[in-house]
């Protein structure tokens, strides 16, 4: 397997990125395409006197940033390395794709570059957030803003089957992020959403409150990109905010530095679900090739882990059940 | 000050609201007008050997639950305590009103009844997160699921009073929440309410990501009741399992427990910015008289500070500040 990889994107540099693709690779072989300045990448790699059997290097000195608009930018830098990436994916010389840069520009490359699964309408990201019990897959979290109702249908049929294909779970419960548990409840969009999926032959439980992203009542939890935005953001915030907190108390005295040492490794563990590291990166759901995206600021661990993620996405083929359960057309019960 | 008093409202039951009310009339003067069943509320007040010098009870035999539908329950249940307190409101029998019952049919019976300001459009639901720094109000937190554009600046305009005259905030920062921090961002609903905050004369700080409603960057944050619900909930719905996460480690052993008992003190002082009952209530601001939602899981300590909070709005005239305002009608640049 063929796995091209963005080393321009990101917030830590290079460096974590060749490292994170060298430690994966002395678990799991493929064959890694760094996408970049080719010099830069040959030198970081003896530097850091890595050996790889097999391995590829495609110039692409370009950079699309977070301030550059996606669209444009596209159309405007072919040789950056999620153009040339997407390219590349376009015409079946890589089998993924991985990239912690704009998060714009790859999904405008995985639109009119490689191009969506026919039949769906809109590409979204797919993130896992960390339950009570496990892991509850949200998307769309943050591809598109306005969305219409049918929409939430082919976001539940993607998390759905992503979620049986990669973690082997049976008809994967799908809950409606909205404001109420009851139905009736929501704006004019959800409304419309929740008839849709009551309609559909998915595993459909129904509304989901936004406290209850946390406790693992669904597998799957379908909203628009700008709710799952905010629902991820503050997520997130919280999270950090409060383990940060609660480091913190642990420095206020010797007492509580004794503390500290005494509940450390207990408290690491517990916290470790929290870390984004430990899942790697987000899918583009509906796209015709794996396209993954890693957090902005993907360490060696979290890239590591996304490439793991990326080789399951892509050995258990669920983009072809994607598009074979689109082709069979039975979504309706 | 007259102050109405739901009994009916609140998981906890009647015991609690007494209780607090009791404990809030001991620090500050007022007058309860306990809204209920009479002869219960005469019994509970004996039987915890209460002694108010001024206090009133009004008969309110009915109570509107969170299954009746709000509109055609406060038409219908004429006699519940909602609707008995919002006609007294309306009457000027009482000051203002608080309840821990219905959302839905408190704010129907602030339209329909006690009616909203002259030029306000929709009456937001505010309520205080807690930050690194402070407190941010976040409005509108569920009142309202399908916004115009327009009334994010009603929005940020009463929250901006009502920072100023109960917190003493001069000129509050205001900023709208958005899945990015640039202008552009968001959908078109987001994107249009940030012209019309840019337009005015109100401190708009610009787009706040949903990360940083703990973060204090601003002091009040607009957005729908939609994404307002779903960013408080995601946010309380994390702290509540971080919390209970974190103090389930200290009983994991022996270590952990010595550990528990030496953090202990340090770690409940941090953790008393989480507690909603650290706040009490949340007002419905853009309704002409003072009325408050206190949290459905209220308690003793929520319901005195929801009272405390809602002396402290009705004697800063928060609503005849709005009226003013509005009245100047210069809110553009």
């Amino acid at each position: 397997m063929r796995i091209g990889i963005d080393t321009k994107g990101g917030d830590k540099g290079i460096d974590e990125i060749i490292k994170g693709t060298f430690e994966a690779y002395n678990i799991q072989r493929f064959t890694p395409v760094f996408l970049g300045d080719t010099e830069k990448i040959k030198l970081k790699i003896d530097e850091f006197k890595y050996k790889f059997d097999d391995i590829d290097i495609i110039e692409a000195p370009e950079v699309i940033t977070n301030e550059d608009d996606p669209t444009l930018a596209i159309r405007r830098k072919k040789n950056s390395t999620i153009v040339v990436g997407a390219n590349l994916l376009s015409d079946n010389k890589i089998d993924a794709l991985i990239s912690s840069g704009s998060t714009g520009a790859l999904l405008a490359s995985s639109i009119f570059i490689v191009k969506r699964i026919e039949g769906i309408e809109r590409t979204a990201l797919s993130v896992f957030l960390p339950t009570a019990i496990g892991k509850t897959l949200l998307l769309d979290a943050g591809a598109n803003m306005d969305c219409k109702p049918s929409y939430f249908l082919d976001f539940a049929i993607m998390g759905s089957i992503y979620l049986n294909k990669v973690l082997g779970i049976n008809n994967p419960k799908v809950g409606l992020l909205n404001v109420g548990t009851e139905e009736g409840k929501g704006n004019k969009q959800s409304k419309e959403a929740f008839d849709i999926l009551s309609k559909s032959n998915l595993n459909f439980i129904g509304n989901v409150e936004a406290r209850d992203l946390i406790s693992g009542v669904a597998d799957v939890i379908v909203c628009d990109g700008f709710a799952g935005n905010i629902a991820l953001k503050s997520f997130e915030g919280v999270a950090i905010s409060l383990i940060r907190q609660m480091k913190s108390v642990f420095n206020n005295n010797l007492k509580t530095k004794i503390s500290g040492l005494l509940v450390k490794s207990s408290l690491k563990e517990m916290l470790k679900q929290y870390d984004y590291r430990e899942t790697g990166g987000a899918p583009l759901l509906g796209v015709k090739k794996p396209i993954f995206k890693a957090h902005g600021s993907s360490d060696a661990l979290a890239y590591k882990n996304a490439i793991f993620q990326t080789i399951k996405f892509t050995e258990n083929n669920v983009i072809s059940e994607i598009e074979k359960k689109l082709a069979e057309g039975n979504i309706n019960e």
